[in-house]
């Protein structure tokens, strides 16, 4: 058995019974039922992920992958290619917005080269990698999130970085779920309406070049390529896997996610959208994801920085189920509600 | 000069030019301009707001005012009225929503009783109090902005606790909006059908029994009143004149804003919404200010929780403007735009 199948095979459905006793629990904390709204869900999804009622605050980290696209030579960002080399820079100097919002959510920040300045085939023409290759970056994303597991982290973010990979992400998008690339296809980082037909013209390009079997999801990843999306496939799996908590980025991340539930649905479960980003493809594979996001505050960064602006929800959902008094302790009258 | 026209004629329009410049700092940020959407107007309003074109981290603290009405009298809750002062006990005890969320929030929680177990007249059936009362818990409101800001604090939240208060803030915002008592009455911590039903007319005799002049704003608060919805109109004017950023939570404390606003227009351009909740008359307050709220998370517990959860989102909006990289010093090729 390959460390991929094992991951897929250990990946199994949320624990229903733990949310339940959260659930109750939240309940008997000093607010009316309910209050808190999408925080209380939030904090009973999280205990069916961790199969603990009480699941406590967890440690967090952010994961950005970062990788090359041979793509990128047809003009489909507005930045160039060594733009991806200079950032990678910039994340190990500190300097950019992840860093600095991984900081404010006191989130270890883990950044992985997989492919930088070593672009992959140019989808347009033909394949990204071999299925092969695929699986390798998959099965080195389940490797780094049980490392992360082992020393003690409870929730990891999804971030990428890779100049032409919303390019990526759109093929991906239109090959799993069977849309035109019109629907997938949106201004990435900032190109203007010449370059999003551009765009377009070229996912369409790559969808005819690359003709492979919808159902085959580990073939038409290894086609349409991208190596962090194929690493950030395998870390969601690692995650579900582990029981760790997958808090997904913008659209990019999000389509590295649909591949992992492709591969194993229950593992959606073991994830949460943390904002909707305006790619219009980004609700489309919400939706199948059967995920509604967190924040919508037109975040098109990437990088992981929705994920990480997000941690202090997750963190706060939490701290409510951990920390808060309950009608009884605290000696408040209960509605009986 | 009273202490209220002193602080209302201190109250001048945000600073356009500190705006501006924050601006151009952001676009200079490594990251595609304008990527971090509403985080980045964020930044740019607090500057304005602090008359700074870099305002870096800021001190945080929350304001939560607690008081009883008359009014619950007439069955518009699902509570108790001893649940406020036994709510107010749990605040000091540390166990409630908002002692938990301002603690993740890392901000400092300041609660004042300005009316627990000494209710406001009845407003179904006259005043809830005089003007020179309202005039003095404003003033107290002032007072309290002032000394935090002293102590070092730059952003203060609003949070409320008092059994019946949004039925206050229901008749408050018909009055000051000109609206039927159905458009601004909800479900509050959670009435039924028939409490709802109950609630619209109790606002509707309150709304006969206090007939002031909608165009003089403090016989309106002393009419309606609310003591901690004085008082927090005391602190969003205390904070507008101090260039204290204000973060409103939910419907009551948006009355609260709202009451402000109408004593100092220029009061609205130092606050933020941090939530939509789902009290239907929280969107007419909010578009009354002209604040689009940062949440949408169906928060109904007021309390200043909602105000808790935004300001990680503040606070990072801060730390990008103040600590992230720009294409120049790391290096990074810009595309330009």
């Amino acid at each position: 058995m390959t460390l991929l199948d094992d991951t897929v095979a250990r990946i199994v459905p949320a624990d229903a019974q733990a949310a339940a006793s959260a659930k109750l629990a939240l309940d008997a904390k000093t607010k009316p039922r309910g209050s808190l709204g999408r925080l209380e869900e939030l904090a009973v999804r999280i205990a069916a992920i961790r199969r603990a009622p009480r699941p406590g605050r967890l440690e967090t980290a952010i994961v950005v992958a970062a990788a090359d696209h041979g793509v990128a030579a047809e003009g489909v960002s507005a930045y160039s290619a060594e733009v991806t080399g200079q950032m990678l820079a910039n994340f190990e100097a500190g300097g950019a917005a992840v860093c600095v919002l991984a900081r404010i959510a006191a989130a270890r920040l883990h950044v992985v080269d997989v492919g930088v300045g070593r672009p992959t085939g140019n989808i347009a023409r033909g394949a990204a990698m071999t299925t092969g290759d695929a699986r390798t970056l998959v099965e080195q994303g389940v490797a780094c999130v049980r490392e992360l597991g082992d020393e003690g982290v409870g929730i990891v973010g999804l971030g990428e970085m890779g100049i032409g990979n919303s390019t990526v992400a759109a093929a991906l998008a239109a090959a799993l779920l069977g849309v035109d690339a019109e629907r997938v296809c949106g201004r990435g980082t900032g190109i203007d309406e010449e370059g999003l037909q551009r765009k377009i013209r070229v996912v369409r390009a790559a969808l005819a070049a690359n003709r492979v079997e919808r159902g085959d999801t580990l073939a038409v990843l290894a086609a349409l390529g991208g190596s962090e999306l194929a690493f950030l496939c395998g870390v969601a799996l690692g995650a579900a896997a582990e029981q760790l908590v997958v808090v997904l980025d913008g659209f990019i991340s999000s389509v590295a996610a649909l591949v992992a539930a492709r591969l194993a649905p229950a593992a959606a479960q073991a994830m949460i959208a943390a904002h909707l980003s305006p790619e219009p493809g980004h609700r489309l594979v919400l939706d199948e994801l059967g995920l509604e996001p967190l924040l919508d505050l037109s975040l098109r960064l990437g990088e992981g920085s929705g994920a990480a602006l997000c941690l202090p929800l997750v963190d706060a959902a939490l701290a409510v189920l951990d920390e808060m008094a309950t009608f009884e302790t605290a000696g408040v009258t209960d509605a009986g509600r």
